[in-house]
């Protein structure tokens, strides 16, 4: 090993190149700030080469695929297309350098130097970057740790069985799985079950604990009604023993109540949580507080308890999102240039590219409730939009909560064609602080699926016009305690 | 013809039952007002039957038309599909026909009176109403006039010719023309343009007066650009003398400078403008103001001149758009209900379901400097949007438009996939008088079209992360005069 000669200094360190770190070195870069970036791996991270692109690429493909029987009805005729499963390979590849490339040219364009490499914080402000066989010490005045996370499996599944995938290794298959069974809940399980089902799986999800997804109770019913249609076998409030891998199959030895379960699969997904990357980092070195689980405590700043060094992403606490570590990246890099950003994750946006989408903000009616609001909810099924009608994708609703003392939205939910486009306009109006009315004034165009939102609103108040009277109560929860 | 003997009294009456009748009938009978509704066609009008509903579909069907040579890339393997016109067709009748008696139980189920027959306004608050060969006469406390308007064609241009279609009856049509040359700007001349052109059709839109589209500068040459792409020819700067029609063809004659210019196509789309369906209203026998176009005037409650008589959408002054009528239809019936809604059409979102779909609201760049704002503009193009790569959507852009000394944001413009459904958040933000700030804290789901909104946004201040530092300058552009 080649050791460097002497301590290079540098203003700002960020290590890990994914997009809280990348969105980091490129705010920080056009604020002023002279930049290092250094990443083991490709730019992009974990989210560009194996997460959020290839998982939406699969389940673009999957809307593609789940086209073609109503594209018969709207006379567009063609055989029942074959899914070739190298070519959407290929293109993947393809998408996810491109977008590589797309990010390395913006570093340079902003002047980031980017170093391939592995790095370990020191004490003193310094951090040593091994590269190949070069190891090079710097010191720095600044440092962002963006890591990321690794998906993490429990430890009845043995992680090394050939069947068996974790999150960040399903997007790499290379054959379409001729049973997916999938343990877990959350959105990388339901968007690779309605993705794999399309390409021609049979798949079954084994629920994580408990007998419901995490979405608002109408959103898991209607979820559940629309994985039903598609012949996505759930299975509930079980316990899983072991797991075992034969030859070409996975068997899942589950308990529900006392009774013994088994499950077979050709292969098994597994989506249960993440870990945070942090054992390469020299933490040791430092005194930087963690949670049960490892993830760096960070302030709303992105900063850590360590002075100088900010954290950003899957390795810090809170949810494991992509939409997170970006709007962290940028936080850190504008407060320690000297500004003052501001960051709350009340009205985060969850977004799931099932093949009827999900994207919810706020509060559920469950936890407004819990939270001691008097709740009014408004609701509207997709059937009864006119452009769902024309689009063949009468799947799924809207559903609104607000607050009945003020008026004050708490939450917006929706599951069904365009739900990813549409909350963006719930999400601005949360942050805002919008009465129901501010939402409900505004023009919405016809015909659109954008009316669903509009009906939901109405019907707080027993005014959605495409709702018969008798279907459109006003409700009112009571709160609980 | 059976005359009723009696004058027979209701509260409220209303005549035309498409989106602003009907949806003004059931907001009317939600606050329990007994409502008549008079149509003498079909429930939901114009724009269900022949206008919104019939070139939404078509505009769907373009969409997945267009898809095949993407799905061959991502791996869906299928022979280039055959459009199958009379299946197509079917397919929109049963739609049509769903959502007509989707209108028809709403109607029953909200108690409202529906009279088929064509009515006509007398002195002394009566009306009377044609129904095959019966006549009724009714009393009246207040009435709404929805008679929407029709298609109108400039006098060069013969209506009785064959191949010569309006605005209101392109979509009847029962093959896809081989050449059709589109005469209009509008977004109904666009969106024939691009759907009959994935059906097949070669397209030739001639424009009526003018060199460009009617939006924002930057969308108007980016549309040039998509269209041109799609092989639609635009001709410009002409004036039309004289259309000919042989067997097969229709020629157009036109002026471009002193040049004279024919176009020949196998069909023609004209679609300029409407006028207002008032000549069965009998609107003689009441003093109610029009303006030069016979279009009735109202005021922001949709109240015409004539007392207790309020009138909306298409019949009355201001932009056609059914997103208009619908509004204006429950105004009216709060109004006349005693409440005091609101109505401002300054937000109004106009969307244009071409096959790179266009949505925008408030003012475009040049609005907004001729108003005498200094006005500061972001831009976005969908190139640099990671999940536009993804879908294959590349084509677009967004730009918002602020006011330099406020920071209020003025107008938003989108043309590129998911722009109808993404302009909710706009005109949200807008209506509830938005600082740039406003729309670039929240955050974005990732990867999403949305992201392609913050870039935009953060582009103002030279802070878009997928723009180089060279290619996002701050752009003011000072006030004119």
């Amino acid at each position: 090993m080649v050791v460097g000669e002497v301590i290079q200094e540098r203003e700002l360190i960020i290590v890990g190149g994914g997009p809280g770190g990348y969105n980091a070195a490129i705010r920080a870069a056009q604020l002023g700030i002279e930049v290092t970036l250094i990443e083991k791996g490709d730019l992009g991270g974990i989210c560009l080469s194996k997460g959020c692109i290839p998982s939406k690429l699969y389940a673009h493909t999957a809307e593609k695929l789940g086209d073609w029987k109503h594209m018969q009805q709207i006379g567009i005729e063609a055989a029942e297309p074959k899914f070739n499963m190298p070519q959407h390979n290929a293109y993947m590849k393809q998408t996810v350098s491109a977008l590589q490339k797309g990010v390395e040219a913006l570093c340079k364009a902003n002047k980031i130097e980017v170093i391939n490499g592995t790095a370990s914080f020191m004490t003193g402000n310094r951090i040593g970057v091994e590269s190949g066989d070069t190891f090079e010490m710097f010191k720095y005045e600044k440092a962002i740790v963006a890591t990321g996370a690794s998906a993490s499996i429990p430890e009845e599944i043995d992680a090394r069985f050939n069947h068996v995938y974790n999150a960040q290794e399903i997007y790499a298959t290379e054959e379409v799985p001729e049973h997916l069974v999938i343990y877990g809940s959350d959105y990388i399980a339901l968007e690779a079950a309605t993705s794999f089902n399309a390409m021609g799986s049979k798949v079954t999800i084994v629920l994580d604990g408990g007998n419901e997804f995490g979405f608002d109770t109408e959103i898991n019913k209607e979820l559940t009604r629309v994985l039903k249609k598609s012949k996505i076998k759930v299975i509930k409030d079980t316990v899983i023993e072991t797991v075992e891998e034969s030859d070409d199959n996975v068997t899942l030895h589950l308990v529900k109540k006392d009774e013994k379960l088994t499950v077979e699969g050709s292969h098994l997904l597994v989506s249960t949580g993440f870990q945070p990357n942090t054992t390469e980092l020299g933490l040791e070195a430092l005194s930087m507080e963690t949670d049960e689980n490892g993830f760096l405590i960070v302030n709303e700043f992105s900063e850590t308890t360590e002075k100088n060094i900010y954290a950003v992403g899957d390795v810090t606490i809170g949810p494991s999102l992509a939409v997170k570590a970006i709007k962290q990246g940028k936080v850190a890099a504008e407060h320690l240039a000297g500004k003052t950003p501001e960051l709350n994750l009340r009205y985060i946006p969850t977004v799931v590219y099932t093949s009827t989408p999900i994207a919810h903000a706020g509060l559920t009616e469950a936890q407004a409730i819990e939270e001691g609001y008097q709740v009014i909810t408004g609701q509207f099924s997709m059937a009864g939009n006119g452009f769902a009608g024309i689009a063949g994708k009468k799947e799924g609703l809207v559903k609104i909560i607000k607050d009945a003392d003020t008026d004050l939205l708490l939450g917006v939910h929706m599951i069904g064609q365009g739900a990813v486009e549409m909350i963006s306009s719930g999400v601005t109006a949360l942050e805002m602080a919008a009465r129901d009315e501010d939402l409900s004034y505004p023009f919405y165009p016809h015909p659109s699926f954008n009316e669903g939102w509009l009906e939901a609103l109405e019907s707080m108040t027993g005014e959605a016009i495409h709702i018969p009277p008798n279907k459109q109560q006003k409700k009112e929860a009571e709160p609980v305690g």
